[in-house]
């Protein structure tokens, strides 16, 4: 009974589903971990019985990969690495009805920028952005201390930022030269001389810099531990107009997602 | 006495100054126009003589070349375009003290995206981008119905997104291939075969519009008037994730600036 108090984060991703208590961006007690199971029926049973384990809880908060819509209630996107029927799951309302319990479905990528920026590294930057740099390039974005949504919840698809008219390389979403197919840790093995993954990385960085002048750009993901931070950041300025931004790399890794949404839905769900 | 309940619009540009009351989006009555002095005393004292043609006002609400601060009130960023003296004029203060009245101040690319947003081309999308494509390119960002404006004022520079790595051509910021150094008014020039322009311009189309997915971006300027939207719009297609954002012509030209800061006035003054 101990977690009635307490929102209940779960990531779901494409390999992996995590499940733990979070209060005030700090993860309480034990972190449960299942494999990603193949059918969206499977995903659901795992998530039923992921949340079984810590039921009762206050909320439940979830990061899942994929677009979410504007109420931050349903998965409407596809996502390359989850089965099709996920997103017609309408998890929000299956959990809530189920449970008892507000339920919060955010992006996992937002909900990574959204811990940053309220517990991480970024901490108090009201307009902050963290990059994944791992297979490919996923983005969260905070405005004025809000996540960035566009106009159906698909915004921050940074990693499609063109970088080049040459049509040099396919990106995996079928068109050419995004920022992915050139700066993503997948790319890094493709060049012999290493620093113009640096060069390519911060073309992307340089972009958001100038659109948004953010106080920070967190690094995330397998690449942030590798990247030099010196030689990004040389890079990086040579590309900017006036914003003095800081490249970090980020505090939570595994579990910014989790940790976000908990964090989310102490704002979000107060209404409830 | 008949604009004592309206709002003077204002535009400071590097060629010419524009002075014109606004209602409700609406300019009423006649339109002065000065070309722009090149002192900043000179400039100074050619907006007081253009307030007094309109004096009494409810308001003043200039739109200025330049970076204006968070608080609307002083012009922070230097413009290559306007004499160095004119940062340290403290408008707001001066004009206020002078003429008693509340007084805003907005970068003009921003006022002129608020514009379209507003009353123009973009009207009730609180997802929108305005871009002038002239003699560079510039740009206002309405995320949620209010201006990006970033940490110190100095978003939305999204002329200098970085187009290319190859180190081709200087842009007039100093750096090496922005975007305004292959898209805009200047660089349509400079190719033989123009549907190259339409290449380049949709590179950073795409960019903002799987960075922000927007309802509409809308663009501006005299290259506005010449672009092919039909092929923007394929060319963009062909850069993006999921958006549908619609690519528009602006609503207002020469007197978005005002008109916008004007609209702005009547929103943000209310406390006065």
């Amino acid at each position: 009974m101990k977690n009635k108090n307490l929102t209940l984060g779960i990531d779901i991703g494409g390999t992996k589903m995590l499940f733990a208590c979070v209060e005030q961006g700090q993860i309480k007690g034990e972190i449960l971990s299942y494999p990603t199971p193949d059918t969206s029926g499977a995903i659901l049973e795992c998530i039923l019985e992921g949340i079984e384990n810590f039921y009762p809880v206050k909320s439940i908060a979830i990061a899942t990969a994929g677009t979410v819509n504007l109420e931050n209630s349903k998965v409407t996107g596809s996502t390359g690495n989850l089965p099709g029927g996920y997103i017609g799951l309408e998890l929000g309302k299956t959990l809530r009805e189920r449970f008892k319990v507000p339920v919060l479905i955010e992006n996992d990528a937002n909900a990574a920028a959204y811990a940053e920026f309220r517990a991480g590294n970024a901490k108090n930057h009201g307009n902050t952005i963290t990059i994944t740099l791992g297979t490919g390039i996923g983005g969260g974005i905070i405005v004025e201390g809000k996540i960035l949504k566009g106009t159906t919840g698909a915004a921050a698809e940074v990693g499609h930022i063109p970088i080049t008219p040459e049509k040099k390389r396919k990106c995996t979403c079928g068109n050419w030269d995004c920022w992915e197919a050139y700066a993503s840790g997948t790319a890094y093995h493709k060049y012999k001389d290493h620093d113009m993954w640096e060069e390519y990385v911060s073309m992307g960085l340089a972009a958001l810099i100038n659109i948004f002048e953010p106080e920070s750009i967190i690094l995330s993901g397998g690449m942030a531990r590798i990247a030099d931070y010196e030689l990004l950041d040389k890079k990086v300025k040579n590309r900017v107009v006036m914003a003095r931004t800081k490249i970090l790399p980020a505090k939570f890794e595994n579990y910014a997602g989790l940790i976000g949404a908990a964090l989310l839905a102490e704002v979000e769900l107060i209404e409830f």
